[in-house]
């Protein structure tokens, strides 16, 4: 028996380098019936994004009407730059078909979603310590000095956030952080206050 | 890394013949961290039953006098038969060595310990409704219809209760039902307000 039908809205954040894409993509490839959010944007599409896949292209004036109607559950607009937004029908149809959604976010776009979304689910993804986080980011080898340190400064305010969330993940073994993503979902699923169908199917077949 | 070092009091509830003890059973033999809640008792020992295994035996004073000094997580009295309750330093010592306890109990005493233990876990294990409840107290074939019907009766009040746990575990299939309190286990490892520590420890070792 399915504990709960409905799909969960899997809100992730945690600072760059701290390997969310690969925790998220393995977590994917495990469950078919996990999704990934896909983000409305004005930006030009590059070569081989397709769209609804990669993102949903809008121009400006499509993405401002679709913000006047409450169509987002958060937006950003970097001044003079592109809007990138999360459209609520996406995930509300993925939810809906049962599917769970995962939503790769920043920590100030996470704090709109749970506001848009109280039962989303909030995970921050991080490594065991800021050290670890700034080797990671030079490690990585893609950045110069003064973009790991800008990187880093960020990464500082975001794990401030954590208390905002409702679970940390410490992402040393990838299998290990995939496997906490599981249980929580599974836990989630036997959370009470997500079992209004269930309560009322167990009391009604009673006398 | 550790998540949490901590152990976790999970406190197990659920109407007679749901299969809570099996749960519970196969649970430890799977997990060697997890241990059982050693209840204390006036009753006298029966043959076979070992003190500190079974039960804490204790006369009637030994017991007045722990309750008198809130040694009790929670305890019972029903007049003019025994005393029963759960002593509070056998729990906290397993959760100090890192252990998870599991505590079988009522829904009076469990929120009564949820009260004394405000960390606790509060799981509720149910079938999937009430006919299917009637029909393994009838398949266990130990009781009078008399005793039954009064089993059933209580049980249709426990699952009242159900909203005032965390978790709520339907055991269709044992497997699944163990699999679910895993899951909740490592879940609620990972649970933000329990990693102050992991969260200090993030920071600390910044620049």
């Amino acid at each position: 028996m399915k504990q709960q039908r409905e799909g969960l809205l899997l809100v992730v954040s945690g600072p760059a380098g701290v390997g969310k894409g690969t925790v998220d993509q393995a977590l994917m490839s495990r469950n078919s019936k996990i999704k990934m959010s896909v983000s409305a944007t004005t930006r030009a599409p590059r070569p081989g994004e397709i769209e609804g896949v990669h993102y949903f292209f809008k121009s400006e004036e499509e993405f401002k009407a679709m913000v006047d109607n409450g169509e987002f559950l958060e937006y950003m607009h970097v001044f003079g730059s592109n809007y990138y937004g999360t459209p609520r029908f996406f995930v509300e149809e993925q939810l809906a078909m049962g599917h769970d959604v995962i939503l790769e976010i920043d920590v100030q776009g996470a704090m709109k979603v749970k506001q848009a979304f109280p039962n989303a689910v909030l995970i921050f993804i991080t490594a065991p310590s800021m050290s670890e986080i700034k080797s990671r980011l030079i490690g990585r080898g893609t950045e110069s000095m003064e973009q790991i340190e800008r990187r880093f400064a960020t990464a500082f305010e975001e794990v401030k956030m954590i208390p905002h969330y409702d679970y940390v993940i410490v992402n040393d073994v990838v299998d290990m952080a995939v496997h906490r993503m599981e249980s929580i979902l599974e836990a989630e699923r036997c959370r009470v206050s997500r079992s209004k169908d269930l309560l009322e199917s167990i009391q009604d077949t009673g006398r």
